[in-house]
């Protein structure tokens, strides 16, 4: 168990990730470590989101830290997209997801100061609405779709894609808040304003 | 039929909304007209929605302006629940709402130019997880629910609070975007930025 003063370490450079856990009071240190989010052959996407996850939660924590460390990937016809390589590969992404629906998940590690992992992997189906070429075009040329699983953003412009969701919006924006505020407070955590 | 140069006014206060169509980078102005929120002995949800946000358009509409309005509640088992007058009737609000599901009703009113209107509703379900009566006192001692309908703000700690939602996130933020945008497009004001 933990008390209130530990340290808090978000492993991950998603600012997204970031203005989640800042909305519920949390302090905490950013620091994103390098880690290969290559997909192994034959990995599914649940191994492959808690895998990075992990790899990312590991690549961090140290003795006497609590780590927040999260991955988030798309699935469509049971491939796995993460963040596309340039704007002809976010075109692309977002021809393949619009007019129907896909699955978002998105695996979260939370370690404890004695090393504890707390893993889960939560996900959400998502539904884009039909869209014309020149519309995902502007989206792509406005630059928003170019670090993000999938090439769209819950949180931006993206959301005038969305036709629905079936799940935790937080979940498909990178970070479901209200299982990882749990996560906290089971190692002594809680939010410090709610 | 309009141009690009036609004024846009948002007939609504709230920042959320207006936070909304500035994301697609529309610039409007802000004009919220007190109206009468009261419900109608025997009014259903969806006709008082639709009412509301069709009072907030009339009460700003001038020839020549494109107006959004807009009218948000949450509706549990058949009751209509708006904005509550204060802390008490905020806990109350989310006592009711916690460990179950619940319907949130956004209807928008888009006129244009001429005075044509389109009307829409967008509905989803929202469900809460349960939460102890100590977090909810958190979070209404916080101020957060004191002017949201439903007593809870997806777009803020009370996204905290949610299990998952089946519909569009930004119907239960205050304004359904995609549908929005679709109605702005429909009458010759693309967004500015996708």
């Amino acid at each position: 168990m933990t008390t209130a003063g530990t340290p808090l370490v978000l492993a991950s450079g998603s600012p997204r990730r970031a203005e989640l856990l800042a909305r519920m009071g949390y302090g905490f240190t950013v620091c994103a470590a390098d880690v290969d989010e290559s997909v192994r052959v034959g990995e599914r996407a649940w191994d492959y989101a808690a895998r990075v996850a992990g790899a990312k939660a590991d690549a961090v924590w140290n003795l006497g830290l609590v780590v927040v460390a999260a991955d988030t990937c798309v699935v469509i016809d049971g491939e796995i997209l993460g963040k596309p390589a340039d704007g002809v590969e976010a075109l692309r992404m977002l021809g393949r997801l619009v007019g129907r629906a896909h699955i978002v998940l998105t695996a979260v590690h939370v370690v404890a100061p004695d090393g504890a992992v707390r893993a889960f992997t939560s996900s959400a189906l998502v539904r884009l609405a039909t869209a014309d070429p020149e519309v995902l075009a502007g989206y792509v040329d406005g630059g928003e779709p170019l670090d993000k699983a999938g090439a769209y953003a819950l949180q931006g412009r993206g959301a005038a894609l969305v036709e629905s969701i079936d799940g935790d919006p937080t979940t498909v924006i990178g970070l479901p808040l209200r299982e990882t505020v749990d996560a906290l407070r089971a190692i002594g955590l809680p939010p410090p304003v709610f």
